[in-house]
């Protein structure tokens, strides 16, 4: 018999990448390439996804990206990768990314994505992850919204 | 005086990506790594926005990234970009991925995305985009529901 | 008993890999790095030749590349991979390349290279493959001439 | 006049650097990379240095590193970097990174490194960066043993 | 006036490359990319050409590469680039690859290539390079075959 | 019986890796990026590993790397590792990287670092290298000071 997993927290599975913008991560205009800040919002993400659920995870989709603000060469980037939501076994991550000068330290939302990851067993099938236990008001809104999110997902694939 | 762009067409644009998956594009179960894909759609997609609008392009959101099945190791992975809709300056692309075996020929539908591009000047400021004239009944359908997605966007942004 | 493999057409296997010029594939002089042209052709052509034959397949020999014109950042690139020639275990590619400018759409061919592969069996020995079945005039012109080739191959090998 | 740069604390500084380990990170033993380790902790330990210093950093040397365990493929990374301190335009930081588990959550600390970088100004010249100030007694302890070091350093340098 | 680029010798351009193979150079069958092989060469090559002439330098083309055994995952790989002979603005690089078991220290013969590269100057111009000055009995053969391609090279290219 | 390993010089595992600078090495600045230095540096050094103890090998620790000069985009790069000095199980090598202009030739000292290495077996546990024989009296003096050091590492580990 499978124990009920425990529920955990936000907290126990945020998970924070700092990185830096080096020509090989750039475009033709010299600015991080949007296709490179996707796949390591998708790392980061995967990793707070399996922090929540102690499992190995696969992406099942990215539900959103929008490019606020182009991050520079040389610019510090910080991904924040956060669980909103936990379905059976989906868990909705909410990324964020600021890019930071390294001259005048000014911070600037670049990036905001929605992801979807399932936990999977060793023979590669979905399996249940743990409740997601929001605790303060901020957390419980985003549960809410997540779970929205979730229904018109699901509604959207079976149309 | 800047002229006004000629309406252009589907065809004009579709754009044909085929790769074959290396060890280097893995996740650590031996399939593509979900992030590496975004990227290789993000870039195919915007050559179909720049040779539409022959202009540079920045990419504005990843709208939607559905993660179907997973692509092997040495699988052959074809990506294709299309063009749905224009709008003044933003051009929406469908992109969709399908996985080949070596072997067997066999294909599958690994991913569908839509993603939004802007046309950029020297400046980087947006700058309008040729109209796009579908021609076919499937290619007007799909300039229908890619304006009705770029109005849920506006209203989602400004929500 | 293993089954005479049936002819394919040149069509079948005829194989288009666009994609862009990032900083990461240039050399000092802000141009794409010609090995990395090579690494590309070879893998595209891989695909021509696995398509053909529904077998893995390695490189036996590159047999002449020609760079003809650089290719400069944030151009398009397209690589065209197509079957010209088949022997019993091998297959003769021709490979082209073409940049492309997103801002004037003039094209220009960029190199141009033939390639030949074997198919290998599970134990990585050398395998029959379909035979080819040139169709067109060009086909069968093409046909003759890599025949050609692969006999000077041979020649020049043994001597 | 350049005004003097004011005290800054290590807590303004730290950075987190969270991934994960892809098989396009392992060497031919299937762990991370030791080369790579390092290249990620010069990366991570620079952007401590230019959240201190609001400049642009070079580094100096890199003083120590002990690979203590072995970081799997699949396995989650967490490099962090935090400021020990400061000389006139030189600052010295500590690396420790940690792999976790993503099925039991079991981290090791698998590396630790000390770094020496120098704040450059726009001619690639070295520059005073801000006097590091240590608040808690363990900063106070650190501060000064890298103090030792950097006299030690120094002193090999000339020898 | 420019002066006449006093004659050089092979000893004085022989450049050697040693590597390992990684995951991330490998195919789907586990040995070292052919491809990537010959973009390795490629580099190498480049290296024995600015050696000799001191100049930046392009390939105009890679004459022929065989590929005659398997690089395996983890064994040492190592490249040599000798200059064989030099036209008015050309020269002809022999390259080849050598793998070496880390265990056993066997040594294989795995690659051989012929380059041509071109001297340039900064407007990216062909310009002239010092002559060659074979000194052995092998290098004055080498010197003699290489303008016999060299010759063969112009006939094709006009034909 | 496992036989006593034979002794070895340091010209047997000698080894050089040349390479050039490429848009895709470089930091922020258009210089090499140090970290990706270090990383070249651990994988020749691991190749004079091996190629001393014909076994696999493991880094256990880098002792020191001082960046000397920057290694600018399109420079030539040389690295040397050599073996100072074997313990039972362990090896020191010194690295050295220099920098050469195409243009010039100009060679300047970049880089130097010493590293150890541990050679282990099938199961991954350390094992006996052969012992290394300095023949001329630079190599007694480094196989000395090389002693010294492995003592000093220790005794700084055991603290």
């Amino acid at each position: 018999m499978v124990e009920e997993p425990a529920a955990r927290r936000v907290a126990d599975s945020l998970t924070v990448h700092t990185t830096t913008v080096m020509p090989e991560d750039t475009n033709a205009y010299g600015n991080l390439f949007g296709g490179l800040l996707v796949a390591l919002i998708d790392k980061t993400a995967s990793i707070t996804a399996s922090r929540h659920a102690h499992l190995n995870v696969v992406t099942a989709s990215i539900d959103r990206v929008d490019f606020i603000a182009p991050v520079r060469l040389g610019d510090i980037l910080t991904l924040t990768a956060r669980l909103n939501y936990t379905g059976r076994t989906s868990m909705e991550i909410e990324a964020e990314a600021y890019s930071e000068s390294r001259i005048t330290g000014e911070r600037a939302h670049a990036c905001s994505a929605f992801l979807t990851f399932v936990g999977i067993d060793d023979a590669g099938h979905p399996t249940p992850v743990p409740p997601l236990e929001p605790v303060t008001d901020a957390e419980r809104a985003r549960f809410e919204q997540g779970h929205a999110r979730a229904v018109a997902r699901r509604a959207s694939r079976a149309g």
